[in-house]
């Protein structure tokens, strides 16, 4: 995936550029073709009857920081910072800004962080609950808005990105079970758009030296994996991933069981990493479409990954490029 | 509105709080009705034939530098920092942060900031096609995330909340009938719904002594109003506003139209700031929603407010605390 590809993807109009590596707008073809995915992941869920929550984009800094995030992924993470000062400070910092200079300075760390994965806010919210009666939860928390700070010219390496998860936290054997379970569906969901997808070991990018170690030992107990699909890239591309976080999170946020233990959790998410979404949905929506011709609307043909939500947006929605 | 209807709504499941004031997450009931009250201003919509577009909660820095918002409202944008350092570095933010203590001396300024309302993304995006052919263009902008630092434990004063924009760009004409017919259409979108609404002028919360000039010049040119609901507080609710921006951000990002004049734009949303959309949405939904018991799925009886992708969700969604 290379710069050529991402040029494709603005010229017709699926991407908006915004300027910066790794941030981009969509058109209404690339959410029509997201929210057909997302609406096969819900149908997939459906009969783990999960708890619907939604986050906002942020999350308490004072959440990022007991959640370990800082420690595997420095680079990744991302803070909020605000104005303090006074009228006179306001007034350099705009005449900085203006020309586009640093202003950083009359600038201050805040309360609030960036999401890096949509399940952080989840393992929180079920902990002030108190303990789990069984058989514990699933949560949905639905396509929210990650970051990870990784400018990249790559169309599939962004840096904010709608991130799908579905969350189990209970009994280490409830929470396996889950996890193996979500693995077939996977398969079955990839397979049913065509896809060749396969089942893979795999392990997190930890920062620095200690992060290898850290790596190496998720996957020695094989406690993540992803579902690869040959896309026509060098090597396959990860569109789902499953992670058992054993009793990370819940040790973290003091998630406890009704008898007293520590709950385990495990996540399935869509894309694992890196903007992923991107290239999985795209070429599934390249397969799929009718070609994109600027004028009729793209999505009637790609029935298998539509639902009555974006058939709903198709009929008010123009393509988002007209004039190309 | 207080501190003893937060809790209300925390205690209901429709907010889920994160222990910092004005961020919050939402179960399944607020979302059902957050998308139901979306359809209708969609239906509204229609009729304009707008273009799709859709926006990550994160914005290039630059934009927001031209934008001229840090000169108007320094007081609430937000920007982007992350970690830059060597591997001892990374270890100390880490130490500082899990101990809670200040580790913002390790994060520099990014090129990005928070969206600080919808339509920013949306006028350099369409600044970048070139020069607008007649008639110009309507944009949704769909419900972005937006950000602004103001904590609050009014829980109608959200630091982070969805806004539901929809932007016209071309000649001043056309633009100011845009607004005029908006206005009707939003008194008639919300008095459908048994609400008592009424259209006033307004002024935006310009930052210091300058900006009560502004404000003064805003309200004197009528170039702001807003969607007014008596909703039980001692003042009426502003749920949407229209403003007519003139050449301002136009001017800024070089929208030209194709001959060759300066475009004009305006916007209509919902809601105008500071998460008003918590209070007419919870309101209209508590008058629309059967009583919420913890078992039922409420949203049946708020077919006014509903639709077809919230009904599939409600069947898909459990209530969102399952204990209350």
């Amino acid at each position: 995936m290379q710069a050529s590809f991402r040029d494709e993807l603005f010229a017709r109009g699926l991407l908006i550029d915004s300027g910066v590596p790794g941030l981009s707008g969509r058109g209404a073809v690339f959410e029509e073709i997201r929210s057909g995915f997302d609406a096969l992941v819900s149908a997939a869920a459906a009969s783990d009857q999960p708890e619907v929550m939604r986050f906002p984009p942020l999350l308490p800094r004072h959440q990022l920081e007991s959640s370990g995030y800082l420690h595997s992924f420095p680079h990744l993470a991302g803070s909020v910072f605000a104005f303090a000062g006074d009228e006179a400070d306001a007034l350099e910092q705009d005449e900085r800004a203006a020309r586009h200079e640093d202003w950083s300075e009359h600038q201050r760390m805040t309360d609030l962080a960036l999401v890096p994965a949509a399940c952080y806010p989840v393992y929180p919210a079920v902990a002030a609950r108190g303990p789990l009666a069984p058989p514990g939860v699933v949560v949905d928390a639905g396509g929210a808005w990650v970051f990870r700070h990784e400018p990249s010219h790559d169309p599939a390496r962004l840096q904010c990105f709608h991130q799908r998860e579905i969350v189990r936290i209970g009994t280490p054997a409830d929470v396996l079970d889950w996890r193996d379970q979500w693995s077939q569906r996977g398969l079955a969901l990839l397979r049913g758009l065509g896809l060749a997808a396969e089942r893979a070991h795999a392990a997190d990018p930890f920062f620095g030296r200690g992060g290898r170690m850290l790596a190496a030992n998720q996957r020695q107990q094989e406690l993540k994996f992803e579902l690869l699909v040959p896309l026509g890239g060098a090597e396959p591309t990860a569109v789902t991933s499953f992670n058992y976080h054993q009793e990370h999170f819940a040790h973290r946020h003091q998630l406890v069981l009704a008898d007293g233990s520590t709950a385990h959790t495990a996540c399935r998410i869509h894309p694992p990493q890196h903007g992923m979404q991107l290239w999985i949905e795209l070429r599934a929506g390249q397969r799929r479409c009718a070609p994109y011709d600027g004028k009729t609307r793209a999505g009637a043909s790609h029935a298998s990954i539509s639902h009555q939500g974006a058939r709903a947006r198709q009929k008010r929605a123009r393509p988002s490029q007209r004039k190309l």
